[in-house]
This record gives structure tokens, sequence and C-alpha cells, in this order.
């Protein structure tokens, strides 16, 4: 008799990816398209989520689910605040999101009436990089006080994803942040990725993100048509 | 027959907590003071490795257990350059540090001839909080660009530490961190905590966090006399 050998990490990740698939195909049905926002803590996602909402507010439908590794509902508040219908996940001290959490949080919203659905994920940039939730895109946003060498020591994360925010463009005079040593790294690990450099504090550059949001919105609602 | 039920999460952190045992006692034999510091990515823990080094080169033998989840030794190198003897823990993608493997880095290290050990936990707000390495010390950087709501999102983290750094408070200009909001996050989880608000970029309340340092690393060697 051979022993069988259960790879469980392995299971855990095949699981969820099978869910991030329902997921997916749930959001299309419904003409949504998701965004998974990926970010050191502190660097800006419910920010840039703020600004999206108070800018694209009338034109595009958003919503956002939360998530944080407590009870507290701060950033869901403020987007509810700010125009969008929120839920909040507290993931009782989890790191990361996977797919099943954004699947009852996707139950509890409704869809048919959201054109851009942004999904904030726990502020770490280890863990969520190895778990699909479904989303369309996934963002990672850099921050200039964090420095120029995350790449270099978080290369899974820059390189699994599909766009990157580099917030915070207003303090570059006031920290060290070699941009050219950020870029190569970038370059290295994910050529030619969509870059957005903005300061959510500043204004500067959101323009280029707003048209990004409203022309991947406008391209999924045309999908659905 | 009863089923024996194995809680393999209890059981992975009971053992971590038997070879967290074994490192205090190897450090104290040894006659070494440890520091397990915490932190965001880019809140400035390899800044302010550097800054003791440079400060107290001469008085105080400095060694420094650097991890990263990826090969790029940067931050140890750093440390190197500015004069401690210094390991790099590569984990291969994974999020925090464990008792394991700094046992194993403390072995690469010649401990006799080390005051104070830093050990760089991974750069991460959540994982590592859950385990403990055999550091005399648990030591947070906040770091203001990150915004004055992080002991209200990751309490675990605030509530387990036992001393806490404030980076970055040549910021506070530019940036939204409010300090009441703050403190009053950090008293409601860890009453008390002895903090030390500085700045490694601009030198600003660097003499209590160094003057620290040299008491703790001065006590330990009293100890081992």
């Amino acid at each position: 008799m051979t022993v069988k050998t259960i790879h469980v990490s392995q299971n855990a990740l095949s699981a969820n990816r099978e869910i991030a698939e329902q997921n997916r195909a749930k959001l299309d049905a419904a003409g949504v398209v998701a965004l998974n926002l990926m970010a050191s803590p502190g660097a800006g996602k419910t920010s840039l989520i703020e600004r999206t909402i108070e800018r694209l507010d009338g034109r595009v439908r958003i919503g956002m689910i939360n998530s944080d590794t407590s009870r507290a509902a701060i950033d869901a508040e403020r987007a509810e605040r700010a125009g969008a219908v929120a839920v909040h996940l507290d993931t009782v001290g989890r790191c990361h999101l996977d797919a099943g959490m954004v699947r009852d949080a996707m139950a509890c919203l409704p869809l048919r009436d959201i054109d851009l659905l942004f999904i904030e994920n726990i502020g770490n940039l280890v863990c969520p990089a190895s778990w699909r939730l479904g989303a369309h895109w996934n963002v990672l946003i850099a921050s200039t006080p964090e420095g120029d060498d995350k790449p270099y020591k978080y290369p899974k994360m820059y390189n699994g994803v599909d766009a990157l925010v580099i917030n915070k463009t207003d303090l570059l005079p006031y920290v060290s942040f070699d941009l050219d040593n950020f870029t190569r790294g970038v370059e290295g690990l994910n050529h030619g990725l969509t870059t957005f450099p903005l300061s959510c504090r500043s204004g500067e550059g959101l323009d280029q993100w707003f048209d990004w949001m409203a022309s991947i919105a406008d391209r999924k609602a045309a999908l659905a048509r």
C-alpha cells in the first residue's frame, strides 16, 4: 500500500484558484470590473479609492470590499462617506485575503449596481501575492517614503501584478527614493508594467489614473451589454 | 477509540516557543541582548540599525541578523558597511521569521564578540507578531507617512511589543499624522509603552534611543560578568 501524501498548501492554493474563477465568472455576469489593490500598510490604498470615488461619482458606480485584520471598519466608512457601496471584511488577524473571503463579501454587495469594484487587500507586501481573488486587475501601490529597494526585496509581489501606482510623489523632495533604481528593479521583474506615478495628497498624476479607471469600466460595460 | 486531533498551528507555535527559549538561553549565556525589530516595509528598520552602529561604534559591539523574502542581502550589506557583524536570512518568500531560522542564523555569528544583536524581521505588520524569536525586546517601528490609524488596524502587533519607535518625524509637516489619535490607539492596546519619536534622516530624537541601546547593553554585560 502506498501512503498518500496531501500537499496542504498546494491544495489550499488550488482550491482558492477554483473559487477565484467562480468569483470572476460572477463579476463578469454582473458586468463588474474588479481590482485587487495591494500595498504596504499606509501606502495609500484607501486614499486612492476615495479620490477615485469622488472624481468618477455619477459616471462610474463604485463598490469596495475593504479588509483589515481587526474589526475597525475605518476604511470602509471612508469609502462610504465618499459615495461608494462598501463592506468591511475583518480577517481576525489573518494576513491576506483569499477568494473565499471575497466570495462571501461579494454576496453582501449589489453587484448589478456596481461598475467598478475595489478589493482592498490587507496591508502586506508578502502574503497577498500568492492568493488570487478573481479580480481582473492586480494592482500594487508603492509609496515613495518606503524607499526604492522594495522591488528587490518583495520580488513575488512586483512580479505578479498587472499595474503599479507610485503614490506620494509629493514627498520626493523629502525622502530618499532613487526612481532609476526603483524602475530598474521593477523592469527586471515585470517588463513594461503599466505605471502611474501620482500623489493622492497633491493631486498630481491622478488624471491618468482616473482615465484608466473610467476606460476599464467603460470597456466592461460594453462587453456586458 | 477517540480520534486524536492535532492542532497544527498551535503545535507549530508551541514548538517555536521552545526553540525561542533555547535561543534566549544561548543569548544569555553569551551575554548578548537581542532586539526583534518589526515594522512595515520601508519604515526604517535598517536605517535605525545603521545609525545605532555608527553612533555606538567602539562602545557596544553590534551584530545583525537581517531577513528578507529574497536573496537580496541589501540590508545586511548596509549594516556591515556601518561596522556590524551581519548575516542575511533569505526566507524564500516566507512572511515572518521564526525561532528556528534565528537559531540557524545565530549559529553563524560570533556571539561572544557581540553585545547587542538586532534581528531585523520581514517588513510586515501582521505575521511576525505571532512568532517569538527569543529576543529580549520586541520593538516596533512605526513611520509617520503610514498614517495614524495603524494601531487600530494592526492591534496584535501594537499589543505585543515592548517598545515603540515613531520614525520619520521630519516628515510630519508634509503628511497626515494625528499624533493624538495614534497615541490613543497605542495606549488602548499597550498602556505606558516606552516610545521613541525620532528621525533617522534629520537625527532628531536619536539620542534618547542611543542612550537606551547603550543602557540595555551595559546592563546585560553587568549580568553576564
